[in-house]
Formats: structure tokens, sequence, C-alpha cells
């Protein structure tokens, strides 16, 4: 039985890149393997597939017991796959907070760079080993992905080195494709707003509240704001379906660095948080535009 | 403020050697930072630190609010520094098993080997860089430790590939050192049962119980267990005091692989893990050297 590997569910490009990537790794060191993925791909992803010409992964939802397993850019267990508790976790490579007990000693890989690929490249090299061209464009456009082109506060000097060095080995101008991938993977016209909302979906738990966060990326918000009336029924929707506190949009530009936050449910928390008004919907966070480094941790911290 | 490094409470050898090399390793890297520890050395660790001529780190129970630290061979709260919650915890390097939960990302290395050091040592390498003479002889003697002279089942490939590299640094021949080393880390005679209890203690939860697993390493078991009903004392004590569900004490035979499991207060779990007859307080497991691997695993799992 291969061992699987695979990102979290909604999975974004980091999660089908580093799963893909981590896969021609362990090949190279001599293990069978196959990168799988929990969820569909958004937009951005099939670009970056078909622009590579890489096979998309294979669907799965649960694992059978026993199977041995790796995880990339996640590790909390409502972000995986069903059934984990049965299964043998072999290495977790993250760039997340962390949530996780085990009853056995475990490979644990974190670093707080902004993109679990940076990770994985490192990993290439400090086995002696150089990636494929195609999978150093994946990891490269992973990193482009989770750092917005470098512009994200979650970037650091460390993910620009293995973007720079990915760039070479891939031989892709990295500013030129980067921009085309961000913009390809923004456009939401042909998308239903339950779509929108689940394109970039994570749950999570702030104290004794629980709650989802989505992310949409665009360079024009008000796109995504003419829309707010149909967001706001599928959020209110979600919240009575998974019995949520609240649910939050991020609507994120990528090029002027900001996000303006829609806030369905209970507003509380994101009221004390990020000094939402109680009587409005939404919220503009000024050079705001990382979940994992701007929303989550002050949403954690307040709730505590 | 300095970076304070520092290893597990009740340390044993591997929690300061790793600190120090640690400190040594990130000193190297251009930061400053201190190993301190979070308890008395027992024998063995008094043994290495006097052959090496080495300081003996600062004892410290608490950290301050903000404290930057960095954790070596552990990473459960109940077996760390107290206030940890507000510090700031740049790194883990640890190979046991993981109950952790965290508010911001974090660098993590854990590695399913039998030895901290054996990591730090990979880390030296990463890093192009060669711990001098005596910060290896600490790391060698950590790894000759926890895998009881590569006997232990917690031993990997990975274990004793950095063994010998390290032996080669420091100059030393590991079998005749090792031997010496352990035999050294065995004499109690001068020891009350409380410190012969407290050498190497460690608070684990199973399922709804609480408990503490301690382990004395010996080349003849008959010398511990004539004290038998003095540490059964100590131990009921220990139950009462911290109100524990029950107190195990491993005395295990480094030279003929074996552990005499003594059992003090609910022996229930006990008795179904390993079949403790439960009008006994001891049972022999053959071939049982580990806690980590022998003895936590089997208890969590009959407790789930």
């Amino acid at each position: 039985m291969s061992i699987l590997v695979f990102g979290h569910k909604n999975p974004d490009t980091d999660s089908i890149c580093s799963a893909i990537a981590m896969a021609e790794l362990q090949t190279k060191l001599g293990k069978d393997i196959k990168a799988v993925r929990l969820g569909n791909l958004n937009k951005e992803t099939e670009y970056i597939l078909n622009y590579f010409n890489i096979e998309l992964p294979e669907l799965i939802e649960k694992v059978k017991d026993e199977q041995e397993v790796i995880l990339v850019d996640h590790n909390e267990k409502g972000q995986s796959v069903d059934n984990r508790d049965n299964s043998k976790i072999l290495l977790i490579v993250d760039h997340h907070k962390i949530d996780l007990s085990t009853a056995d000693p475990i490979n644990l890989r974190f670093e707080t760079v902004g993109c679990t690929s940076t990770i994985i490249a490192k990993l290439f090299k400090e086995n002696n080993l150089v990636p494929s061209k195609e999978i150093a464009g994946l990891m490269l456009s992973a990193i482009i992905s989770d750092t917005l082109l470098f512009k994200s506060p979650t970037c650091t000097d460390e993910d620009i080195k293995q973007a720079k060095y990915l760039a070479e080995i891939a031989e892709i101008d990295y500013e030129k494709y980067g921009m085309d991938m961000l913009i390809a993977g923004t456009s939401v016209d042909d998308k239903t707003a339950e779509e929108i909302y689940n394109m970039d979906m994570k749950p999570f738990s702030f104290g004794d509240q629980t709650a989802t966060v989505a992310q949409v990326n665009t360079v024009n918000i008000n796109d995504i704001l003419k829309r707010k009336n149909e967001l706001i029924k599928v959020m209110q929707e979600k919240i009575k379906n998974d019995k949520l506190s609240f649910a939050l949009l991020m609507i994120t530009d990528i090029v002027n660095k900001g996000t303006e936050l829609l806030v369905v449910g209970d507003k509380t928390l994101a009221n004390k948080t990020f000094g939402l008004d109680m009587s409005k919907d939404t919220v503009y966070l000024e050079g705001v535009v990382s979940r994992k480094k701007q929303i989550v941790p002050p949403l954690t911290n307040a709730a505590n």
C-alpha cells in the first residue's frame, strides 16, 4: 500500500503543490508514495497544474485504518483527512500554528516561513537532491501564492531565497509568471457565492467559539462586495449547518494590500478584536493580507 | 535578554547535554543564548560534565513573561518550565510524542530517533558547522545514555551514525567510555528512596488518569528491589500529594535488557496493559528498557 501525502481540506495552491513535491522527494528517496487531495482545485491551482502540465492528484475523503500518511501544510484534525486518528502519520511538514496530540513519537518539520514549499525545497537540498523542472515550478508557484509575490507580511528571506533558487531550476521569470498566476486566480465571475466562500475556507476554534475563516483574493474589492447579500446568505447557512458562532470572509486586495472583512453571526469577538462597528457587516483592515498572521492570532488572543 | 534553552524537569543526560549543545550551535549562529536546567543532575550527568570539564548550567524554575525560549528533549507543558504559556517559544527539538497547542506558527524539529542530541548533531551539519571537541563529547554521551550504548529498541541507524561521527570529533573510544559512564550512573547506594524515585521521573496523563513513570537503570535489579518497601512509601506519598491515580517505577537492567516494573496505587491499568498480578507489586518485563517506546504507548492505548 503506497504512502499517501496530502494538504488540507479546501486545498489552496500550497497544499496541492507541496503534496506533489513531497511525493517526488520521497520517490527519489526510494519510497512508494502517491500525492492525493482532499478537495477541488481553485482557479489559481488549476492554472498552475495546466501551465506545468502536471496530472491532477486523485480526490480522497478518508483513509483506511493503518494507512501510512504524510501531511503537508496543515496539522489540525479538523482540516485533515477523515479517519486520521486511525492512520499512521510518518511526517508532518507545516508552517502553521500547531494543535496536535499523539500516542507515539513523530517526525515533524515546522518552520515559521511563508510557505510549506519553502521547507520542502530545503528538504531536497538537505538530502542532496534537485527537484525536476516541473516540480521546481510548482514549489515556486506555491511560494508566490502564499506570499502574494513576496508582498505578504508572512514572507521571509528564506521564502525569497528558495523561490529564486527554484525559478532558476524551472527557468521562469517569476515576476511576470507570478502576476499572471495571481490574476488568473482572482476571477470569480463564473462562481456562485457558495463556491467563493468555500474556495479557501478553514474551520477554527477561538476559546469556546467555533468559526470558519475564508479568504478571497482580488484586484478589486467591489467586484466581490457587490455580491455581499448572496455571500451573507451562504455564511448564515454555514453557521446554521455547522453550529458555528460566526463566519468570516476576508476580501483581500492583493495589489493595494488591504482586507475588507465580512462578519456574519455573533459579531462580539470581531468587534473586540478588529473594532467592527456592531451595526455593520464589514470593516476595512488596512495592510491586512494574511489570515494566518493577521486574523487568526488576534482572534485567538482576544478569545483567551 | 538572552534566549534560554533547557530540557525537561528532572533532567536526564540528554536534557542537560542537548541544551548545552544547542546553546553552542545558536551561539555559532550569532544568537545571544544561555543553557539552563530545570532540576538537579543525576549521577551519570555529573560524571559527564566532570569528564569534559563543562560548567554546570544555572538552575531555574520559571521564566518571565515574554522570555524567548528554546526547548529540547520535551514538549509537554507538565514537563516544562513554569510560566511557559507566557513565554515565546522560538524552537522545539524533540524525539517524544507530542501534546502541544500554540496561538502562533512555531519552529519544530521532531525526529523518531533515540536521542535529541542526534538531531542537534544533524543541525550542526545542516548549518555547515562543527561542534567543539567537548560539546561533541556531551552529545555522544547523551546518545549513549538514551540508547544504552545502542542496545535500546529506541536506537536507530541515525543515532549510531551521529554517535560515531561525534566520537571522532571528541577523540573518544565510545565503547569503553560508554560502559564506564553508564556504570557510574547506576550507583544509588548514597541515595534516599525519594532521590531514586525522582532521578528520572516524568508525569503523564493516560485517558482521564494521571500518573508518574520513573526509571532507574542498574546492573543488578536486586540492588534496588531490596529497598522496595522504602520506595513504595515514597510513591504512595507522591500519589497522595499530586492526586495521582498510580505511580510506576521501571527498574531496568541495562546489561540483560529487562525491567522489573513496580506499581503503586490503582493497579487496574497496569494489570490490563502488562498483565500485572493484582495481588503483587511488581511484574518482570523481558526485553523492556524504554519508557518512551515500551511503557508509555501501551498505557496510552490501553487507557483509550
